[in-house]
């Protein structure tokens, strides 16, 4: 059985090709530029990497070559070999509380909810109709990022505003990472052995979220109406004060989605240094003494310190901490920040452990009251194990 | 010694007249729709209370009325009884870190800082005047709402977004209720007998604000760069998904100033519950099983004790909680749920200490990891104190 699992944004798109006999990866890659000139797209197998630069006028154009090269690079025998394609869909709004078989239904909600993920949801349908053209025949299934985290109750979904901006305009906590989030959780439960255990899931990547998870389920998630809430991030401010932004505005002579804009591109970790996004930059620059640097990363380890607090409260008390993603997988000053941060809650972490990269390691001592692990984690592998799941695989 | 603690609002001034001998109040009362037709005032002394109707032009007329009617009701026999004047100063900046003594600066700083409280420093300078017109020989202090937060650090004062909006616009936390957290604070220091504690005090009124504090000094706050922020209140929202509003801008027609304006006047309980910004009228609502009013005041719990534990963690474990302000001194059941949640930090209430009111209690059990408490603020009597220090009483 081999599924592929795609990732279509606006002028990309990205796939991994699995054997879901192991679960490996046969070929990965990505197609970059789509739309716009100096089109360009790399193929990664058998340890080999091939970059090509071509026009690609349409996301048809890049599955066309895709398909095309699958099978001249011998890594499949013929376009039969396979199975099903899986898309990462981004916005599926609480309709969606689970992964489907993607039909003419989900491509048409997918364009009503587009106003919930303006760049997201049209790339993902455009990603939809290319596969359609070129293998007309093959099942698809669409993974909705939002879609683990529809079990959370309405006091956690809801917003303390104007009732009416949720009856009538669905302004809600949706979140966002759900695929990350359920990988994590499911790797979780093969470690704990176990499936009622309360779980925070710590995707701390350029983008960022912490997730509550109890016997598996979501219960809590920091971002919300969009993906701009919660933690710092990257370049994204989190939750802020909501005064700032008419202040602004006025100060700047901006209009409110230009400030909004801001707090998405030009905040965080870049907003505070005015150096970078990157953890790996701004830690160098703390070597070095730089104070705004410092600032910023002692505040970014602090948003997700409130977060993990809040968590572990509401939950009452947690059985372990995963962190994942960029940042949580590869960083080990980051980790250890937070941990030592969170010490009055009894975790411990080990130092040795923690500079352990790329694999399943738990980093807390064993008198640790929580346990913490580092989990790589795997959305292009959770989106082709919904995909053989609901193709009958 | 004899002080008048004052606050003046845009429209109103209220004002206690304090014996600082056993600081006892020997009168106090509000003058009401000053600049508006169908002024009025009502004093309370010596268990009577005394109330009329009269056109309050401005300020000074209120002025000019409460210290005749101060003498005329024998309240004090002569204007050299009043030794110091203490007003209720809004919002500081950074450069207030404590209480002063009202100088030109002062006033023209208050002006200066006016689009920071637009509402409030506007109103305080007229109050100011007002007694500096009556009373010209009079000294008098100004107490600010900011000035207990300004020990707080960089780390907890900055927002993730772009540098300049902090050093071009002075965008920061700055944090507001501070004389009623550092009247909390001195309390408790004659409670625990010290001046090194942990404390998490929470002013939970119509307006409600949540305070980590150690060894006496503020060391975050939940009120922001305005009181917007934080907790959900009676009819503010708190922190939200900073996207929501130009969201709700395109689909109300609104402008961004619309739009953070229902966020402060028409959500927080109001919004969800559609009822009430009382807790009172939502509890009794609660009784009936009123769907939007539970959901309202489980949220209100919640956004309370998520930063409790935030704040937990922050302090590394903390030594006592402090309810205060309406909510926080009245409200039995809102103190009972919000202790119950936090159960797993090893809180334990006694719930018919709890239900005592209108005077210092300690609610928690004997074997609670942590010390609750109600303490019923007085803002005034810490202006008068501070008025009474700094005339030099």
């Amino acid at each position: 059985m081999k599924i592929i699992s795609i990732n279509a944004g606006s002028s990309s798109l990205k796939f991994s090709l699995f054997d879901m006999r192991n679960e490996s990866v046969i070929a990965s890659g990505v197609f970059e530029r789509i739309g716009i000139e100096g089109g360009k797209y790399s193929i990664k197998y058998n340890g080999e990497k091939l970059q090509c630069e071509v026009n690609l006028d349409t996301h048809t154009d890049a599955v066309e070559i895709l398909l095309d090269k699958l099978v001249e690079l011998r890594i499949i025998r013929s376009l039969n070999e396979i199975d099903g394609v899986g898309h990462r869909l981004v916005h599926g709004k609480d309709k969606y509380k689970e992964s489907v078989v993607i039909t003419d239904e989900v491509i048409h909600d997918l364009d009503n909810f587009r106003e919930f993920a303006p760049l997201h949801n049209p790339a993902n349908i455009l990603g939809i109709e290319a596969f359609r053209k070129v293998l007309p025949s093959v099942k698809m299934v669409g993974v909705f990022d939002t879609a683990f985290h529809q079990t959370m109750n309405e006091e956690a979904y809801m917003y303390p505003v104007p009732y009416s901006w949720y009856s009538d305009y669905g302004v809600r906590k949706y979140g966002f990472h759900g695929t990350s989030h359920r990988y994590i959780t499911e790797v979780m439960k093969g470690i704990l052995g176990k499936d009622n255990f309360r779980l925070i899931s710590c995707h701390i990547g350029n983008g960022g979220s912490i997730t509550a998870i109890k016997d598996g389920k979501c219960v809590d998630t920091t971002m919300g109406f969009t993906p701009l809430s919660g933690i710092m991030m990257g370049t994204r401010s989190g939750d802020i004060d909501p005064s700032i932004i008419p202040y602004v505005m006025e100060k700047e002579g901006k209009n409110a989605s230009e400030v909004v804009d801001d707090l998405n591109k030009k905040s965080g970790l870049l907003g505070m240094s005015s150096y970078s996004n990157d953890m790996r930059d701004i830690l160098e620059e703390c070597e070095k003494q730089n104070e705004r640097c410092l600032l910023a990363k002692v505040k970014y380890v602090r948003r997700v310190v409130d977060y993990i607090a809040q968590y572990y409260v509401l939950l009452g008390g947690v059985d372990a901490i995963c962190f994942t993603a960029g940042v949580g997988e590869n960083s080990a000053p980051f980790r250890r920040e937070v941990c030592e941060k969170l010490a009055c809650l009894g975790i411990k972490i080990d130092l040795d452990l923690n500079n352990k990269r790329g694999e399943v390691t738990k980093i807390s001592t064993d008198d640790s009251l929580i346990s913490v692990y580092v989990v790589p984690t795997d959305e292009e592998l959770m989106i082709a194990r919904d995909t053989l799941r609901l193709i009958g695989g």
